[in-house]
């Protein structure tokens, strides 16, 4: 399965790139594939390992000062064959018009 | 804490309202507070009650033939006070301009 | 066209209801069919109706302080045939199996 | 601005990296700074820019034969200092704790 989380901390300002970071090292030491962009973190795995992450990160921003943390969530849930991160890309690649 | 979730069955043509019906079947079952809208459905419990049923209902439409599920899942995660769907509302409707 | 949006003013602590009312009363005065609920706003016009209310808001929160605005914009454009939230609501309601 | 879009064809199978391909070409076509990643594409350019790109990808998705296209948009709309995707992402970076 494939996911993106971005989490938004509230009550801490405007500049969140503190909290993002701390997010970042939960999933880095969580051992999933990721892939970190500028609009929030793409996941790979199973659902149950990308739910334990996600929630890993929402406690970390709490143990930080967060009153507040909202999360959004995507999965992309694909039973008709194997599915990565890599692959998607690829395949999209493989199509586009100027190569 | 709140959480607003929607399902996109893939390789099931444009009408969803069939699946949509299900998850919904399987969020009435769950017995979780909810609110059936036109673009998801809203859902108050604790993190581990929402995710168990957003994967329930992921299993139901897969069992129902999706060969692809897309979810979007936005989780609301207030711990500076209680919350709650129909506080939330409230909140915004005692500021409303015209009451 | 049917599409559900919400916002996120940063730099404003984590009580929000102050400017997702004004959001709501922007809605308002724009004449678009709407639904409130507890984790945004749904709303009903074609392309440029529903942008343009949305950017109004942005500009209204960031009017009203807010260094930063999260927009969060879901788009339904159905082609084959009129929607509307109203008859999505029905159509999801006449499948459920409690009725 | 900063923006993260995903769009998603209805009636066309569970495989959508032709239609993906085609949005991608259109943004690329545009000129907008983008990152395009596994879960969707990300943009940089004013409001209105981001806005006539993703009413284009979705104007050539239905040509393309898509009977409904569902649109997922989020924007960050930073006021108090200039903002970049690849200023987010350094920012972000700075701070891990593996470097």
């Amino acid at each position: 399965m494939i996911a993106t989380v971005s989490f938004v901390p509230l009550g801490v300002g405007s500049s969140l790139s503190t909290y993002v970071a701390k997010a970042v090292d939960v999933i880095r030491a969580s051992g999933l594939k990721h892939e970190f962009h500028s609009m929030g973190t793409n996941l790979e795995g199973d659902f149950d390992q990308i739910i334990s992450v996600v929630k890993a990160c929402d406690e970390a921003l709490v143990d930080m000062g967060a009153s507040r943390v909202l999360i959004r969530l995507s999965l992309d849930d694909r039973r008709d064959k194997d599915s990565s991160m890599e692959g998607k890309k690829q395949s999209v690649r493989s199509k586009l018009s100027q190569g």
